[in-house]
C-alpha cells in the first residue's frame, strides 16, 4: 500500500494560565510530569500574550486554569491558550476549569438578561476546545451547555472523608444554608450513615410588617454538631447568617464544607466571626492570604484532578471520580 | 438607485401538527386568524407526510405542536415541518411546544446518559428554527440549551387566579411535593399573600430497617386547605402520595395544581382516589377521555400562547406574559 | 520532551437499539464480540431513556439500529444514543441503519414539502454522528445529503447468490416493476450472465377513457422465470400487481426479490395471494411473525454489516462489500 | 420607546457574472431595471477581481451566473461575488445559476469519489448565499444538498409550448433517449394529451458476442414525429445515436428537445448531420457561435428567471413557475 | 390569504458597555437619542451582570464599548451583551469597537502563538454579532477575520483637518515612526498637496559594535513641521523617540497625530517631555486625568460613529464614512 | 472490558492535483514514497472527474496543488479531491497550497469588494480540509483566515544560501522594491550580516507636474550588488522598473530574489531585458519553458515542503522549516 506506515502514539500534555500556579505546580506533581513551559505576560494596555516554549502538535493537551479574581481576565488567557494550542495542531484540547466561572448565570432570571455560563461554553467552543473538565458545577444542567464530553468531578468525597473524622456521626446533623441545595445536603447526610437533615428557610415572618424576612432552622440541630454544606461561599453573607441561625436553634457547634472557596471580600472576616468551629474549602481556586482566618482548612484539590486527567488520557474509568461514574 | 425599491410588510402564519388539533384552533381563534392549510399523514411503515397547502414565503410563521405521547412521533413532524418552512423561505420560524419534550433530561444523572432536552433544541436549530417558545419549563436552565431566544411563558397566573377563587387565604397553605421543587411554591405562597409554605420531605427512617423511606410534611398545614403545586403531573404517583401525607397530616382538604397535565397512565386512577378535592391543569398537553376524572378541571392555555404570539409578532413587550418580563 | 508518551489503542465497540435486537445479536455473534451491555426503556408518557452501563471512552463505536415502525420511536432512540456516546467520549461514532428511515422522501415533489431524507441526515451529525453506514438506499443522491463519510454496502450478491441457485438462468427474465428502476434490474440481468431484461409499464390506455392506466410487460417473459426486483417492498400492491401482470404475460413463474422487506400491513396478504413461487428479503428490518407467509424467504444481512463494521474498523478496503468498492 | 422607528423598505437587486452578459441583459429587460453597475476582470494570472460600484446595503440580492465553460472560472467568480455582497451588508443573497454547476456529479458510482454537486451546494453557502434558484436539476434530490430555499424553475412548458406548435400530435411520440429519464418523457407525452411513449433501450446482444450492447426502441414510432427529450444535450453522442435509432424504427422524422445546451464539441456537428429535423433549447447558458448549427432553436429563459425573481422578491406564488408549484 | 399582515418598522437602538460612558452619550446624542437604559455591574468576584431595561424585540442595535484598560473586563462585558441582546429577539446586532481588542496580535510572528485578532471575531461571531464597526484598524487585513459585514471607518479627515489649520503645508513634513507604517503617512502627505515624506528608520550600525541599533530618519524634515503620523500611541516609547530623531534631524518642530490614545502610563510623561509641540488623537478610546498632559488635543469621534451608525441603519452610502466608501 | 482492542497505525499518503506534476514527484521522491494512484480529468464542459484509485480509510493525507494559471481550474479540483478524500474516510487532510492563491485579495481596498483570501480559507474548511500549509504567505495576517492549523513555511533559508555563494557580502546591498515590504529585506540583510539596506521609494516629484511618480533609491547601492528581493514576482513590471532605478543610481550588478515565480506574460521578457544578472525564484509554481529565461534560476521547493509533511505526521519540531520555529 502506497505511503508511510508507523505506530500511532499519544502524548499527555499540562499547561496552565497564571491564575494558580500553585494548584498547576501540585497537578503537575501528582502526574510526575512537568507543566509545559510557557510564556505569558500582559502588554501596556491589559492585553495578554501567551506562547508556549515546546511542541504541542498530535498532543492530548489539558488547559488548566483557576477563575478566580479577576475573572475575565483569566477566561481570556484560557480562551487565548486553547487557540493558540489548535492553530500548533494539538490533537484534542480539554479545558479544566475547576471552578466554572459564571456558573450561577445559568438561567434567565428576568427579560433581556444573558445566560453568561451557556456562553462561556460556546466561547470555549469557538476557541477550539473539545472537551471541559470541571468540579461540583452550580447546577448539573450547565453539562448541557457545551456540545461535547464535560467531565464532571465530584469533590464531595475529599470533603466528607474529612469531616467525617471530625465529627461523631451519632450527634451531627447536616444542614443546607437554603431550601434550594438540599439536595447536596441529603448525600451527606446519606454518607454519614443516615445523619438528621436540617435547612435553614427563609420565610416572611407576617407578625413583623417591618421585617419582611425571617430565617428559621427546619430539622434537628439542638445538642448536635451542625454540618453546614454548599457548593461555593462568595462573600460568606448566606453562610454566616445559616451559622448564627443554626447555633440560636441549639447546635452545639458548626462545621462548614464547600467546595469552592471564592471567599470574596469580606468573607474572610464574616466568617471568622460566625460562631462556625471550622471552615473547610478546597483549592480550585487560590486562597490568598487575605482571604484565609484561623478557622479555615483547605483540602487540595489536586490529587482528583490528576487522577481525572490521567484517566481521560487513558481512556480509563475504573474509578469514581466522575458525577454519577463516568 | 438601481433595482426596485417597494416597501416592506410582514405576515403572521401559524401552522400546526396533528398531536393537539383543538388548541390548535382555540390559539387561532384567539389571534382571530385561520390556521394556515396544512396536509399531514402517517405512511404505511409510519414515515411522516406533511406539506402545506399555502405559500409560507416571507412569513413570520409559528409551528405550534404539543408533545403528547406517542412524543417522537410528534417531535418528528414538528422537525419534518419546519424543515419544509425553511425549504419554502419563511422568512422567521418560531417553534411553539407548550410542554417542552425530553425536560425532564436536563443532565446527567450517572455517566454516559444522554442530555436529551438539549439534544431536542439542537435539533430544533438544525430543522431551521430561529426561535422557540414553551410554558414552565421544568428546569430553567433548559432556555440556556437553545442557540437563540426563548420565550419561556409563565402560567402560574392561570393557575392562581383560578385556585385564588377556590379558597381562603387565611386558611391556605402552599405545599411542594419535594424538596427541590420549593421555589415554585413560594411564588404561589407569596402570589395568595404570604401564606404558610409547606413540603413533603422523603427522610430515611432510621428506626424502621425494612421500610426505608418515609415521607413527612414539614411546615403548617393542620386545618387548612392544602395547595400542592408542581410544574407537572405525570403518573402521578408523588402527587397522590403527598395528598394522603398531607391529609395524614391534618389538613381539611388538598386542591393539586400543575401546569402540564400529563397524566399517563393510571394517573387519573391514583389521583380521583387519592382524596384531592380538585385537580387543576392546564391544556398544554390534550386531555383525553381517558385521562379525565371527576375532580379534574381543566384551564385554557390558549389565550397565553395567543397573546405572546401577537407580542412576538408586533415587537411587543407591553404585558407580563413572559418569565421575567421580556 | 514534556509530558507522557504512551502507546495508542483503538477499541471496536457495538451498540444497538431496541428496534430489533435479533439482528444486533447476530452482528455481534459475526464479529465475535458482546454488545455493550445497554440500558434503554420509555417512561411513561413515551420520552425514552438510555444509558451504556460500561465505559465507551475513547471508543470506535457503531450504533445500530432498525427503522422498522414506529420509525419516529426508534429514529430518535438512536439520536438519543448518539448523544450519549458524544458525550461520554467516544472516538467516533458510526450509525449504522441498514434500511434508512425516511429514504423515499429525497426531493420535493411539490412546493412546501420537506426533504426529509436530507433532515434525517443532519440531525444525526447535530446528534454527534461521525460516519453513516446504510444499505442500498433507495437514490444514490442521499450519500450526499450526510456531511462525512458514507459506507453504503451492497446486498444484491447475497439476493442473486440465492437466486441463481432456485433458477435455471437460460429460462429466466429479470423484471423491473415499474419503469423508474430499470437500473437494478439490468444489475442482476447481467449477473445472470446476460439474461433477458423486462418491465412493467404503465401506460394511458387511450382506447378505454375510463381506465386510466393500463400495466404492460415490456421485454421477453414468456414461458420463462421472471425474476421482479426492487430495492424495498412496502405495503406490496405495486410488486403483487406486478407478479400478475408477469403472470398473465405467460411467465411460467415468478420471484420476487428486494432488499429491505418493509412488508407493511396489507403486504403479507398481498404477496402470498400473489401468484409468485417465493419472496425473498433480508432482514435488515425485523420480520414479525404477521409480516411471514408461506413463501416469504428471509437472507440474513448481519454478516454484511458485520464484514463492513470490521473493514471500517481495521481501515481496510480488501473486500467489495461497499457500493462502488470504497 | 427609545431608539429612532422608520419604515421598513425592499430593494431588489440584480448583479450578474460575466460568463453570459446577454442573459443578464435579457433577465434585467424583463424586470424593467439597471443591472448593478459591476467591475470585473482577471488579473495576470487568472485571480478574478470583483467590485459592485453601487451600494448594495440592505438590498435583496440575486446573483446570475451562467455555468459555461470555463466553468470552474465562473464558479469562482459567482463565489466571489457572493463573498463582497455579504461583507457589503446585503440583506438576502439568492445564487441564481440556472444550469446548476458539476448537478451530474450528484452521487458516488464508485468509492473514494467526490459528490461534487453537494461540495458546490456547500461552497455557495459558506461563501455567503442564503438561497439558489435553479433550472431543471439532472437530478430532483440535488435540492437537498443546499441548506435552505431551493427555488427549482422549470422550463418545460417553455419548450412544450414551441414544440406543440411544430408538430401533429396525433401523429407525434415522445421518447426518451435512455431508460434512465423515462419520467421526463412521460411529462411530456400528457403534455400533448396523451401521445405514445417510447424510449431507447441498451441491451446486451447476445447472439453477437463481438458487438457487446444494441440500442432498440421500445414503444410505438413508426410513420410518427418522434420528440426526443432530455435535460441536457452535452457532446450529443447519446442524443445523436438515438436520433439515428428512432429514424432506423421507422419515424418519419425526429425533433430534439432540452433545457440546456451545453453543446460541448462536438455536439454541433454531431446534431446537424443526426438527421433531426430541430434540436431545440433554451438559453441557459450561451450558445456561442461555434455551437449553432442550422437545425438549432434557441427559446429565451429570461422570461422564467424574471417572473420567478419578482415572485421571490414580493413573496408572492401566484404562478407556476416552480417545480410542484412553490 | 391566512394569516395576519401588517406593514413593516425598523428601530434602531444604542446600547453601551460601561468603558467609556461619555462617548456614549456623545454618539446618542449626535444621533439625536437615549441610550437604552441598561443595569450593568460587578458581583464580587468579578463576574459580570448585564440586564437591559427595555424592549429591544426586533430592533436593529449597536452595542457600543471602548476597549480600553482592563481590556478583558470591557471584551467580556460586550459579549455578554451581545448574548442578552440575541436572547431577546434583537433583530440585528452590531459590534461597535472603535479600538478593536487585541489588533496588533493579527498574526504568529513565531510558532505557538495564538491570533488574538481573529480569536476576539469568533467570540464576538459566536455570541450572536452579526456586525462590527471599528475605526482605522492596525492591519486592514483584520476585517477578513470577521464572517459578516465590517464597516471599517476612517478617522484621518478628522485628524487631518484638524492638523492643516495649525501648520503652513509649505513648510511641513509627514513622516512615519517606523519603515512598517509609511502608507498611512503617504495618505497623509498626498492630503497636504503633497508634502515630503519621511520615516524613521531602524538600522544596525555595525561601526559602533555595542550599540545594534541606530534611529536615522529618511527624506526631508530640516527646517520643517514635521507631522508624526501613527495609528495609535501606547506607551508612547516610539513615538518619542521619533519625536527626539526628528527634531535632533532638524526639524522646527513636530506635532504628533494618531487615532487611538491608548496612552498606557508612562506614554503621557514621556510624550510631555518629547519636544512635541502637539499630541492629538481621537476619544475612541477614554482619556482619563491620568493620561492628559499640556501638549494632548483629544479630537471627538461621536460624530463618526454616529454618522455611520445611521447610515447603517438606514441603508445608505451617500458620505465617505467608511475606509474605501462602502 | 467489551469489543476488539488493536494497536492503532497512522498511514501518511500524498495525493496531487495535475497542475505541477514534477513538483509532486519530487515531493514524493523526497519522502521515499509513491504518490497514492489518482485518476483525474475534464470533462467536455470543464466540470473536473477525480477518483482515489486506493484506499485512504484512516490515513493522514497531504493534497498537494500548485496554484498557477489556470488558478480557479486548480482550486476547484483541490476542492473537489478534499472532498473526495472526507467522504472515503481519510482521518487527517492537510491542504498544501505552496503559492496560497488569491493571496493578495487580502483586505478590502475599497468598499464592496471581496476578502477572496479569506473566501479561500473557508472553502478549504467548508470542502474538509483540517490543516493548511504554504510557503511564504503574501501577508503573514492571511494564516488567521483560517480556523484551524497553518504550517507557514519560510522558503528564505533556500534562496539565501544560494544568494550568498553568488556574491561578496562586502560590496552587498538588500534592496527592497517599494516601501511596503522592507521587512523582508531587513530579514535578507540580516542574514548576510548586516549589509546595508535600501529600498526603492515612489514620489510625488513636484517639480515636474507632467511626470506624477519617480523612483528613487533610498540607502546604499553605489559599486555595490543590489540584491533586490521580494515574495513573488508577477508580471514583472515592478521589479524590472526597479532593477533599472538601482542600475542607474549606481549599482554594480542586480540579483533579484523572490519565492514565487508566478511570472505572468510578460515577466519573461522585460526580466531578461531589465539589465539584472540573475534572477531567482523557487518552483512553487510551474516554470514552463515560455516563462524560462537565460538569467532565470529556479530552485527546488521540494526538499523544504517533504520535510515539514514528515514533521507535520511524526509530530515533531525539531527543525526550523516554520516561520517562527512552529
Amino acid at each position: 500500500m502506497t505511503g508511510i506506515t508507523t505506530h500511532g502514539e499519544k502524548r499527555l500534555v499540562l499547561v496552565s494560565g497564571r491564575a494558580h500556579p500553585q494548584l498547576a505546580k501540585d497537578v503537575a506533581r501528582e502526574l510526575d510530569i512537568e507543566l509545559l513551559p510557557t510564556t505569558a505576560y500582559d502588554f501596556a494596555n491589559g492585553e495578554i500574550y501567551v506562547r508556549f516554549n515546546e511542541s504541542v502538535r498530535g498532543s492530548d493537551v489539558f488547559v488548566l486554569q483557576s477563575h478566580t479574581s479577576p475573572i475575565n481576565q483569566w477566561l481570556m488567557e484560557q480562551l487565548i491558550m486553547v487557540d493558540a494550542l489548535k492553530r500548533a495542531s494539538a490533537k484534542r484540547i480539554t479545558v479544566v476549569a475547576p471552578f466554572y466561572p459564571y456558573a450561577r448565570q445559568d438561567k434567565k432570571h428576568r427579560g433581556r438578561e444573558p445566560i453568561s455560563a451557556r456562553l462561556v461554553a460556546d466561547l470555549f467552543k469557538t476557541a477550539g476546545a473539545d472537551r471541559l473538565m470541571s468540579v461540583d458545577l452550580h447546577a448539573a444542567q450547565s453539562q448541557g451547555f457545551f456540545d461535547g464530553p464535560v467531565d464532571h468531578l465530584w469533590a464531595q468525597p475529599i470533603l466528607t472523608d474529612y469531616v467525617r473524622s471530625r465529627i461523631d456521626p451519632a450527634r451531627t446533623s447536616v444542614v443546607s444554608p437554603d431550601a434550594g441545595r438540599i439536595r447536596v445536603a441529603e448525600m451527606w447526610a446519606a454518607k454519614f450513615g443516615g445523619v438528621p437533615l436540617a435547612f435553614v428557610h427563609k420565610t416572611r415572618d407576617i407578625s413583623k410588617p417591618n421585617q419582611a424576612v425571617a430565617n428559621r432552622v427546619v430539622g434537628e440541630v439542638e445538642g448536635r454538631t451542625a454540618v453546614l454544606v454548599d457548593d461555593l461561599i462568595d462573600t460568606g453573607g448566606t453562610i454566616a447568617e445559616a451559622v448564627k441561625v443554626v447555633l440560636a436553634a441549639g447546635a452545639s457547634d458548626v462545621i462548614v464544607a464547600a467546595t469552592h472557596g471564592v471567599l470574596s471580600d469580606p468573607a474572610a472576616q464574616r466568617l471568622s466571626e460566625s460562631g462556625a468551629r471550622e471552615v473547610i474549602v478546597t483549592d480550585t481556586l487560590p486562597i490568598t492570604a487575605d482571604k484565609r482566618f484561623p478557622q479555615l482548612t483547605v483540602l487540595p484539590i489536586a490529587p482528583l484532578l490528576a487522577r481525572a486527567i490521567r484517566e481521560v488520557f487513558d481512556d480509563g474509568s475504573v474509578t469514581s471520580l466522575f458525577d454519577g461514574v463516568a
